[in-house]
């Protein structure tokens, strides 16, 4: 066998990539601390077909040196806004989308047990590299879905968790069964 | 809800990470640039109970400052060793494991359509973030599989390719459906 070039992907173009039917997927960044994995969360956004990004408080937002080079080029691509706090994300969801916090919680589901209804629209809630999602979050999220994990630190990279979520959530809506 | 306290996420210490019983997943990470990669990479690895990583060709390797600052401290959980070239992995591999390269190719198969037997070892190969796997390695592989993109630059971060593929696999070794 032999790796695809670059040709072969069937890569859009930037223009093409904006215009391109999205999956009901927003994506809120609270107070992520590196911009690599931000970059990171917009490349995973940009292969995924995520509708929005939205970058709460302190968490770093484009043109920025650490999101370009982990993004390359992808923060030109999806959409993207800048929320202050995240008390004011809920009023700019379109209405109906499911709140979602990713987070080791008293009462989380097992990724793998979610089930999304066709068309559900979804808002899934990452937090900081450190602290996770703030009480404030977790208060305005309706479930939280958590990775199963073993091992000594139960503690994924976030861009890598958020992946693995965004997977999952993108292929359910996709093909619901 | 509320956030679980770190002590009530049943981690393992360092001594029971290591003894703990494994999935039958070994990693093989060929030229990897950044240590940052790699040190997510072993946090994936211990999380999802995977049995070891070979670190290929000029893979940056504990102890390391970026793989340090990246893993934690899992670096020093998971079972790991050092191999020149790719050509000599398949003689360390354990019996039987399938060689699978994680690469968009002329015969991949998507990551969802791949369902390995009950008990099936694995040995996963992840290639350089720039240039993916060697000629070599694909050589060598039986299989490919690839995380279905869309979009504009078809290419995930290789840590949060390789941990939804990572995922995926480990899920369906400990609940073949």
């Amino acid at each position: 066998m032999r790796q695809l070039k670059l040709e072969e992907l069937g890569r859009l173009s930037a223009e093409e990539a904006r215009r391109s039917p999205k999956l009901p997927i927003w994506l809120i960044l609270e107070n992520l601390r590196s911009g690599f994995n931000v970059g990171s969360f917009f490349r995973t956004a940009d292969a995924f077909g995520i509708e929005r990004i939205v970058l709460c408080g302190f968490t770093p937002q484009p043109p920025h040196a650490e999101i370009r080079k982990a993004a390359l080029g992808a923060e030109d691509v999806v959409a993207w806004q800048f929320c202050a706090t995240v008390g004011d994300v809920p009023e700019l969801l379109p209405p109906g989308f499911l709140k979602i916090a990713l987070e080791q919680t008293d009462v989380s589901v097992p990724l793998h047990h979610f089930r999304p209804g066709s068309g559900q629209g979804v808002a899934l809630w990452v937090g900081n590299e450190v602290h996770g999602l703030s009480q404030q979050a977790l208060d305005l999220c309706e479930l939280a879905l958590e990775i199963p994990q073993r091992g000594f630190k139960h503690s994924l990279n976030v861009a890598v968790a958020g992946g693995i979520a965004l997977w999952h959530i993108s292929r359910l809506l996709q093909s619901p069964k």
